[in-house]
């Protein structure tokens, strides 16, 4: 096990009816940013259960913050807390709302040129303004994390930052907002914190015997139940353990002391930034890809992935981690999602373009090892082809 | 899966070497108590790492912490963090010593009667010295909660309290620190953290399938190693596994969202209080009984707990649950921990006095349905008579 720190001070209030009670967590003289994306909140009634319990402390609303935030549209919001002396924001939907309220947090006071947040990881963050988060799309688990996403369409970017400064104070996970999640967000949100976890969990032993006994829970209870959130929409215990799993797949703990990969993050990212795929979508093509191109590397791993989360104990190595790679490209495709490239309506010349922004973004030393080269993507993305 | 709420601020420092990064979570014009137990941190180095890393903010020594500490010590070490103006302690140690210094650091500005913070189980707490503390025995989780219990021999009580305000800053947890360990201690270290899990999780379903499983896989990681720290004790691997394993079993996570039980340890801390055995050997004693005489309210999770944790898949889930029982008390015998009254050389007629003292401390409805009433924790000694 390798020597770590850990260290997560967001407060979860989890359950139906949660939300009443975020007056409790928010300073009684605060002046409130509430921050959402389209509509959706008003329709499924989170919004007016926000204004109820804490609609005389919201001094203004930043409405229209897109899947994948878009920089352009946060620093506009970062302006606006500036000039209403915002000193706490609420930040109330999926992924992209936390992601993007974390920037706006940062960015806020930010001394320099807020582009550099992104290109230089969120180092020179000095001040962030607090916020909390009402989750209403279990998937990204920005909600009990410091890292965020935020993409430059002019620029074709999509670049993580992060820093201890923006975890969220708290996180409201209702599974109830969640019942009228459209199908693809449903999906996504299973095989969102599927990757998130394969990424920590799939990479070469460290005799981190606990963590991987972890990792290895958090996909089971995926596999169990993925299926059942997306044919009962209305299964509270369903919804509730599927809400669960993402923040526990990305919260920090089943990473700790284990060698990390996210290559398929990376890589993924690009296919976003360039062609609008979902995020979970480009990680149900690049994962299976990525595992088969880089299965001597991971053999050991993909074997105990076979054999415990799988059942799959016949064979030799290879073939249990070659069965366990099928297994969860077939997991991934039963849900809905496609797997290739092609799926995508894409051309293959779509690679060149990838490996080129990757090139452009540094990322040519990805993975556990730093070794997914360009080259090594592109093999990847080869074999996501079709 | 039940509402509930989770927050968890402690810092965890973890692996060999830490110890020297605590200068960096202390303030730097900080007025320290050192608290400690015995002289061991003196002979395996622990003392000298801490001195080498803030010994200049060190403004006085508090040792003698006992196992089971002690109410009276305990205000002592409170009169002096007073009198030494002292604003951060840093508790060096195991559990004990951990409970210790939350109390100290809860009872140097309590307002009333000190002995109140304990019949009251921590209520009107407004305020605690910052402490952090460096692990030399793992077991109680102490390390990584908000919880403490406090022994007062003259009372023969064993009163457990806590408080959002005494979660560490930081701990470290180094692994070499154990290394040296009696034999008996490390037993404990894996029994606590074993029952631990099991108060949180061998109750009955309430579809939270995510922290099942995190539960089981601390358990199951328990029995995978804990064998080995006996047959290895400087196997740092093994070491650090089982260091993270009892912070994981206590740190809040896994019984979020489920009923818990407690009843083991509230009977075991009687036995402690008046016999003085260590709180484990009192968990490896009731544990197994406790499970049998409620075997009919437990099934459906006993079943489970024998099919994922022990792979016991034959017969009816009563067969099950027996063989799980008889598994788990297997297991705590071949560790060396005697699971039986009379392994202690006690009496019969102890019960009696046992059942009187749960009495006076109101423990008279205990477990996750609260029927664990003194006739029932009878049958429990009962059971695990002989």
């Amino acid at each position: 096990m390798n020597n770590f720190s850990f260290y997560n001070p967001t407060k979860i209030l989890f359950g139906e009816g949660q939300i009443a009670n975020i007056g409790k967590e928010i300073p009684e003289d605060a002046r409130v940013m509430l921050a959402y994306g389209g509509g959706s909140i008003k329709s499924n009634g989170v919004y007016q259960q926000i204004i109820d319990a804490i609609g005389n402390r919201i001094v203004c609303e930043f409405s229209g913050i897109e899947a994948n935030p878009e920089f352009e549209t946060l620093c506009r919001a970062a302006d606006e807390v500036n000039e209403h002396k915002v000193d706490f924001i609420l930040a109330a939907g999926g992924g992209s709302v936390v992601d993007g309220v974390k920037f706006i947090a940062a960015a806020a006071n930010f001394a320099g040129d807020r582009w550099e947040i992104l290109t230089k990881g969120g180092k020179g963050i000095e001040s962030a303004i607090a916020f909390g988060s009402v989750l209403t799309l279990p998937a990204t688990g920005s909600e009990m994390n410091s890292g965020s996403v935020v993409t430059r369409a002019e620029y074709k970017a999509k670049l993580p930052f992060g820093s201890p400064l923006v975890f969220p104070q708290f996180s409201v996970l209702d599974p109830t907002t969640t019942y009228t999640l459209p199908i693809r967000q449903v999906i996504n949100g299973v095989i969102d914190p599927f990757t998130h976890v394969m990424e920590q969990y799939l990479t070469y032993p460290v005799g981190a015997h606990l963590q991987d006994r972890l990792a290895e829970a958090i996909l089971q209870t995926l596999i169990d139940i993925g299926p059942e959130a997306l044919a009962q929409p209305e299964n509270y215990e369903i919804r509730a353990n599927i809400m669960w799993c993402a923040t526990m797949a990305l919260n920090g703990l089943i990473g700790v002391g284990v060698p990390q990969d996210w290559s398929t993050h990376m890589i993924g990212h690009e296919l976003t930034a360039l062609y609008g795929l979902d995020h979970a979508q480009t990680l149900a093509v690049v994962l299976p890809a990525n595992l088969r191109v880089r299965k001597a590397d991971k053999l050991a791993k993909l074997s105990q992935f076979a054999e415990r989360v799988w059942g799959i104990t016949e064979g030799s190595d290879d073939e249990k981690a070659e069965a366990a790679i099928a297994k969860t490209e077939e997991f991934f495709r039963n849900l809905g999602a496609g797997t290739r490239i092609e799926d995508y309506d894409l051309e293959p010349s779509v690679i060149n373009t990838i490996i080129k922004q990757l090139e452009s973004h540094g990322m040519v030393k990805l993975g556990e090892n730093k070794d997914v080269t360009p080259e090594v993507s592109r093999k990847i993305l080869e074999a996501a082809l079709r």
